[in-house]
């Protein structure tokens, strides 16, 4: 870790009036800037993107909507590669190196939820993690979702992130059976009472399984970013136990 | 991991039409079976307690109120150890022995969130962890929070739990900095608007600080748990990638 | 059923200006009456019970604290039978003969969430239903719940009533693997965001498993009432199709 | 009821990286997979549909919106019924026998709560219940309730459904003279404070009327399979008590 | 009416530093100003009710706990009556005569809400208004609503005070069968999802039935004043058409 | 007021699976049965009114959207007046007579709710009431309360309804200068905190000026319609007291 | 500051049953009368505008939408300046000449939150101030909120406005390292649990640091309107202490 | 204002693991470190306010209850002014020179509002500021606030707080006739829908007097902070305008 007092001279990407990237930030939190499309113009993704290109060369955006594709399409020069489903859209400039950085298991309780899922999987793959993936387990149908943990147990992941909408029971179904970290990701899937999200937020915040923690609301990207850094801790440990 | 199917046959401690514990929980989900005193009367924690104490040899209790304290001193024979600003009860028969595996920060943002983190504390350390506190540095006076976050870069902490009520802040600004996972803790010290927690947990969600997940508020313990999952893993790890 | 019209007609039992007791309740509505202590004072909660049992030689009180009981056992002359953990109170005077009327299942996810399955219970026990139970067996530790639904479907019961608080899972995973009505009964076990029943009642609400219903938070007598009233359509069923 | 340790081996049929549809969900659970089009794409609804055409022969898609209604009309093939206000399209394949088992009343309080009661209407009728129904009854003009009592009382109905928004009243009402089990659907209409369904399923759930259970606002499937289980309970009876 | 700007000149009895009477209020506002008990302790009550009641010679006070009956009790010297479950004490000095200017109906629910539909009845008979009461006719046994209603046609009342916690049904249900403004206050009767009143105050306010407005939960003092108000503009006029 | 037994017997107007429209409410409740098109199609609503046009040849319609305008406009012949602003048509066929009843005082506190104040002048004019205006004199600009108080006073009106979004401070301040009944009308004007009427809502049912009852967010109808029972009891009263 | 009973006499500018454009409001609250558009229609907008630049040569209108702009831009004969990402339109005839008094600085967190500041500093622009600002300085990069709080206190502002979403960090931190009020304008943007600025609303009033107060979410006019007051009241002294 | 990085270094008088004392607070923040006593127990509190005082020689607690004045009275040996109804215990040693910069008026509506006003008060001129009240001036009696602004004018104040509980409607009411900064405070005084303060904070925030900025429920001591910050600017200004 950089000393705190160093970082507060964390080189700043000022662009005009319109934003301080915080270029550094990769090295002093350990996960790269990601621009979040949500609440910007696409004139204005575009702009900040392009910038953020030219200095790392490879550019993930979050939460893009068919105006923000269609702007980065049209207006910025790169290999591209778009996931309009998951709202993701990554940019690439030059050979980017990444080193494979552990394993992370991404579930998804339905169909409805997979949109979120995916931006977690692409997020931890662009950052360097592998993916599993176990799609429509809910308990519904309970039985579905021991092949999944079987897998994942198999693979031996990390964590576990649980992506799930509606009751939003799978997170502590899930951390039931498993000795891993996991990470619960409610999605705004619901209706009526409880709906937008926010009985699978309280599900997940009221679990009896110890070991779950929360994102918030479709956040896919945080829990990717959580998984990741999890993973990164466990890749640069050399076994030695700490003095 | 186990076998999903095969943990559907773990093992019971049924004790009458009170309740089932679930004794093979370690061994399954990497997490020790703790007990909750909040909603059980002092009688029927002790049973619970004296059980579980029989066929573990250490047990650990959270939650616990003056009543629990006082009924688990007279009843229970065992070597006891009480935090009581903390709630937490551990009591052990013989001797236990627990390998060192991991080491955690445990920031408390003010002088009254100081009891959540003292049951984080002091279950990590029952389940092998180090701790690292930094207590009372929340940011209405920010130049206190430079010196812990040093310290936990020093002691090459894997994780950092952030306990805070009021507005929460700490979480973000802490993440701001460091490049391991961190566990924001949301506490009930709050008032009017955004109080009991509200405010404090919404904060730790809307983080603009990627790589925080969250537990429900006051909630140490779980906090603690998925920490402790987290060094596990690490420990474990041989320093290999994976395959 | 009795014509809407003609119950309009229904007798009432006036007690000064306290009450208007629904005595002829049972034969319409197929519920009898029952007496809610809570926002009773000690006082007129005898009046009410000894004015009923009186007229029906049979009163079930709900809800009842400390201090009803204590009334009730001072002022009230009949054979009494008293649950204090569950809040329930049977007064009989004379014999009461009621036919045996189905048989139903009541799960408890918790040891805390015991004392409303036990209102659940008592009330189905005293309205003619053979009750079987199965308490703590809650998702976190999730092979419990397979020896409890095992024996449900053993007894073959015509409903299960699930009581669960925190996240309310059970109700969910429950119904996943059995093919009668399930009654959910959310309680106001849990803590912080989603305690007080929230999270538990909006669980079952946005459930993914169908044929879930429910009712209130900590209502065990509702979900008796359900119950009982599924089971008796049932027991009166003659085995041959609606023409 | 099956052993639900070997329901851990359901049939999936697995559809890419899209659904595991739980086909033997009607054996295990009583009720049928029915298909929800709320929050799926048309295209991706459709490649379900038609997986589960092929398997079952019988199809029942609930919340439908025009888009759906048109890519099904257009892309499969198969014997259609769309009832576009209740959003329900039922698909079939040759010839499906259903037994009768029961009758079900299902009254609506507004012509506002019309649709919802009308996909109550539709799943029970493809179960194989009769359903009565009476619309626009609300207690607004109390006398329009009795006529709906009185014919459901002839007609010998098993369950009543209650469908109604605004102040939810009618569940209370109707269960005041009715001695089956009654099941309320709060639904999303009503306006300002306790708009989107808020003060109906409140009112429902606050219910003084015992034997009252309520599904999520709006959802007439959940409320016509919880129906259809005790129809389903009863036609199987035969007469006899339990041992 | 009196002329808005000249009522900006309305005497105030200025008590230190701790209230300034509205001593005119009645005769601007047409309503007394009476003494909430509420926020305030027992001293300082006894001082404003002594000022009070030296000024008017009749003083009400709403909202009193068992402190401050004691208190008055024993400080002021002044007719009194008090009646504690409604929380409400009266206290007089010399001869007040008062015109009896109309009549109002207070209809209760339940037991649990009499001592609100008390607190409104105490106050309406002191303001003048003859109380008409129908109490424990909730619509869980509707038949008992109607010989209140019949009674209060019969005695021709201006207005109908409709006082009902838990799902507050029984407003919307009365006023569909009366032509007089009907005046609802819900209680904090209830429990669970709805309870302290939410569910009654929304029920309420969603009704279908045209003509009913509402007061805030367990306010029946002011229920009483707008009843009052209502009545009083009765009484006063002469019959002859507005010109 | 009519036997409330012999009205469960008020006729009805059934129109097929659509509504049971109630045409004799006006005379049983005193209020004139009027269509709400919010929640209907505009076809249904035509249908409605049409079947009440052709039965009562006077039809009032609120809350109607552009789309029912139209569809009036085209498919219904009768004398037809339409206020857009306030979303209110009213349809006639022949002559209409009705008594003036009573004058009632409309205030709206801005420009932005004068839709909303309008929609309950026009309806109290159609019941026969004379209606006094005072729009956007809200208390950021104090001083243009008065002049419209003044003018309520001159007019010597029975009731007056103040319409109010944000923080809906204005039926306090003008009840505070009135002697005869306030009904607040809270609009969903408002932003941020307490926005959607919230605030408004809460603000006049915490009024500390007793006299105010309320109506739900936007409920121009409802305040016109207690407003007009009031009116219509003191133009029936002969000015004698009551025996 | 103007007698009060002498403000009641303000003049008011009727615009026909639509406005009464308090045109004295600057003389008698500091602030001048500005437009809000927001529930306004364009017509009437332009209405209004027109009367009041008349009036006063110079309007200020805010949370214009385009439908608005367009309207201005067409119908009004002016000196218009237009910030279509803030909102805002300023419109002038003749020559206006302002005091410079006082100077505030304006910090937004994030790239999303800068309409928000930008409604602020026109606003305070066009009253008279001098705006100094720092935009995209939020919490996830801590160093970047140094330079701008360097900046405001070379620049010696009276006071600092920190627009934020999200958890709404920011205020607080820059609250613990200046001496100057802090003024809080938390903004809509957000997500989730906590979003629509609910958490950024509830961490700013929560704030351990003392001298914070806040506005409505998203009113960047309040703001400034607020920190103009306090540079007026500033400019005023005349250095000597209050006698 | 003290350069940002270099507060960084801000001493902290460390109190063992419990606190770290901001003692530099006032000369960078411009408000002294003032002690909450809630949410500490007594005794924590007494080592804390000896250890400042110590330091300091005057030490301010606020929020204190019955037991925190009792340990203070007993344990610390200092100069003491207690005021136990606003909770404020004001300690010294040795003599403290305040300047006195600046007069704020201090308005509270109702009389059990009064404690937090005395709470800003004590504040107040603890701060050095000059303290002007008006209490119990309420808009139930509007004509009661103009004597009080009256006063604040002639007093030349230049800041008004305004402490209101209930529906809040003081704050927008003053600041219509007032030309300085208004600084709202809701007080949790209130009950049912709106209760514990919501609705007086709502309504403060949806203000539509423009100039007005709060802060959270209770919060005196907030409120006085930020008006002393004002103060302490206007007293420092030189009277000539910034460059």
């Amino acid at each position: 870790m950089k000393k705190p007092m160093e970082q507060m001279k964390r080189e700043c990407l000022v662009i005009g009036n319109l934003a301080n990237l915080d270029v550094e930030r990769e090295s002093a939190t350990g996960v790269p800037e990601v621009i979040l499309a949500r609440g910007k113009n696409a004139e204005d993704l575009c702009i900040l993107a392009e910038k953020l290109l030219e200095k790392k060369g490879h550019v993930i955006i979050t939460k893009a909507k068919a105006e923000h594709f269609e702007a980065i399409d049209q207006k910025i020069d790169a290999e591209k590669k778009f996931n309009k489903k998951a709202g993701v859209a990554v940019l690439k400039k030059g050979k980017i190196e990444k080193d494979k950085i552990g394993r992370v298991a991404i579930f998804a309780a339905g169909t409805a939820d997979i949109p979120v899922a995916e931006e977690a999987r692409i997020v931890l793959e662009e950052f360097g993690c592998e993916a599993v993936t176990g799609y429509d387990i809910g308990v519904a149908g309970m039985h579905r979702v021991f092949p999944s943990i079987e897998r994942a147990s198999d693979e031996d992941v990390d964590v576990i992130i649980v992506v799930a909408g509606m009751e939003g029971t799978l997170a502590s179904v899930v951390k039931s059976m498993v000795d891993v970290p996991v990470i619960g990701v409610p999605t705004s899937i619901g209706y009526g009472y409880g709906g937008e999200g926010t009985s699978a937020l309280m599900s997940m915040l009221q679990s009896c399984s110890p070991g779950i923690t929360v994102v918030n609301i479709d956040n896919g990207f945080g829990a990717a970013s959580a998984a990741y850094l999890i993973c990164k801790r466990i890749s640069e440990n050399k076994g030695e136990p700490h003095a």
